[in-house]
């Protein structure tokens, strides 16, 4: 019996080297990846998800592939160029950089985005489900950057706005509006930039997925103005839901063709910004009749059994008034997101479930707390919103 | 007598190392460019419009600031900052980028910008008259990210439009068009983000000016589909002409509300574009009755007298008949441009003059072949269209 038991290991751990091997065998198919600055080779991207990086450094001491918080060690071949291999990453886009002798810079072969608070560089490991937010040859929206001086704030503030393929035409047609907000240490380039909010629209327009409607993506920092002088600063306080809806819907309704009443305005947003808007829309649900939360909700980060009569003031406390108020309600999570994300928004869910308020749940298969978990909740939500 | 002249040049040589001494000062008044990333202390520039930069590279050999043809070693301090001045730059926008022990990567603390074939990072020595392109408390027009299809070059291509403050407002009224183009290595989002073409024509409308206008600004480099296969190149074959004259035009008539005829179109182009724009003009004297060219005209980089008979295919040959169809001739240029640009542009003002074609000329004082020159060319010229 302890002879067999003693096989039956060996055999498992032949089987989990022979798995190991084939992980750590690299597959040599990698190719320029999509988001890469014009005519440049590098970084790639293999089949297994592999990113490789490849610099012309050759003073350097080190090179560092900087990617989902590991630092891989490149190699420098005898030109000087330094090349190196991450472990295969999730389908989607990631934010990552360089770091040559301690120094964190681009890498000079992308594309830049804005996150993780600052401009840098993102891979795209291509996804199986990519169609849905690819560029193809069906109309095309615009997304324009509509820029404001906004008094609550004092200072400019930008949106970008994008109007559907027959905006343009349709000059007597008046249209739907979601308000769609980023993430922490994102800005209001996310959603038209790696977001794809308008090929995703586009896309789901063209096949008649979707209703036509106009995003507003507009940036949830906005903070009173500091009155103090001197070195001893003020705690910022946050007023981006006085800039939404005193400054920005009003200024939306004057410059575009918009349905202008709650039944045709929605509000939706990804990690902060779904906490966010979840707020506004329920201190305002004589704006917005819709919501969408991606990877979010009010109670973030907390994780316990939600009070209704003390949470939000109570705002959840009538669960046939809200369902007769709310035309959607809807949550959306990566099947791979790390604490805190599943327990908090399942402690939200208990809550609605409890309350009996109605709403819809999606699950991104395989995705983390990334940008492909948000392209897909967007899918999903937009071709159910002004139904 | 021998005695004076060595006591003269005693005397210059003492005056000379005055001079150089306080040229030599750095005046320690430094502030963080205009074009940094939001809360990036550095980059910075100074009052002698010397720039400053910074960056952490603990483990590094060498970092130096790589800034208008001059590399620039920097100083490591005991925290592994290193540190490096500029010596003056010229006032306005400038590309640069830093060089860490050989490798060069955009500074990790500026927005970026596309030019010489790549994004990377920008500073902005602040110009006496900037006035005309900053951002005002005035109402501001749209730019817009259009993409469409190109059957030409069968790929996806981009332009951004700028459309005046009042275009959503009017929504019968119809606008006269400008196509503006970038030069070489830039690309078509140059005019409205270094070029600042929405804030100036925003300022110049709000005055009054200039009047309201649609900006078209297109990628110069458009090429023939290749149909070889394997290692053996084509050679490239532009086609912008044929991809403005029969797609960008009637799609930017289709979807935007232009008056659509050759009194209401203008072309206008910097360097490279100066060029393209000109011949397109000269070729389509139906479809455009407005030119504008900043620093380049057809004839670059030639410097000889040009041959009115032979060049273009004589296409200036009728100076009489060109006066009468072309509207608005108008050519600019920097005081500081280097060769062939003043030579060049000089031997083409010289033919208009013998051929006694009206035309304006406008210098930039103190500027080079760089972006303050384009933008104060934009100003002038916008100012002067459709009028």
């Amino acid at each position: 019996m302890k002879q067999l038991f003693v096989i039956i290991i060996i055999i498992l751990c032949m089987c989990f080297q022979l798995v190991m091997g084939q992980e750590a065998k690299i597959v040599e198919d990698f190719r320029p990846s999509t988001v890469n600055q014009p005519e440049r080779k590098f970084p790639q991207v293999n089949s297994q998800g592999r990113v490789r990086a490849s610099i012309f450094a050759p003073k350097a001491n080190k090179v560092q592939l900087d990617l989902g918080g590991v630092k891989y060690d490149m190699v420098k071949d005898a030109n000087g160029i330094w090349t190196g291999d991450s472990d295969p990453q999730d389908e989607g886009f990631h934010y990552y950089q360089l770091n040559i002798d301690g120094a964190s810079v681009p890498d000079p072969g992308t594309l830049y985005f804005y996150g993780a608070g600052r401009l840098g560089s993102g891979i795209e490991i291509p996804a199986k489900d990519q169609i849905f937010f690819q560029l193809k040859d069906v109309p095309h929206g615009l997304v324009s950057e509509n820029i404001y001086f906004s008094k609550q704030t004092n200072c400019f503030r930008r949106c970008f706005v994008y109007t559907p393929p027959d905006y343009h035409k349709n000059t007597k047609t008046r249209y739907p509006v979601l308000y769609l907000q980023h993430g922490s240490f994102e800005d209001e380039t996310g959603w038209s930039s790696q977001g794809k909010a308008n090929l995703i629209l586009d896309n789901l327009i063209a096949a008649k997925q979707a209703n036509p409607m106009i995003i507003v993506m507009d940036n949830g920092y906005a903070y009173k103005p500091q009155n103090n002088q001197g070195d001893q600063k003020e705690q910022l306080v946050s007023v981006f839901e006085e800039v939404l809806i005193t400054e920005i819907i009003p200024m939306i309704d004057n410059k575009f063709r918009t349905i202008a009443n709650r039944d045709y305005r929605a509000i939706a947003g990804l990690s902060m910004g779904a906490n966010q808007t979840m707020r506004i829309m329920m201190n305002h649900l004589d704006i917005f009749s819709q919501y969408g939360g991606f990877s979010g909700t009010s109670n973030y980060p907390d994780k316990d059994v939600i009070d209704v009569a003390t949470f939000l003031d109570g705002k959840y406390k009538d669960g046939d008034a809200l369902n007769k108020k709310i035309k959607l309600f809807w949550l959306g999570l990566g099947t791979k997101e790390p604490d805190p994300f599943p327990k908090s928004i399942g402690a939200f869910r208990a809550m609605l479930d409890q309350q009996k308020i109605k709403y819809e749940y999606y699950e991104s298969p395989g995705t983390a707390h990334e940008w492909l978990t948000w392209r897909r909740c967007l899918y999903q939500f937009a071709s159910k919103l002004f139904r």
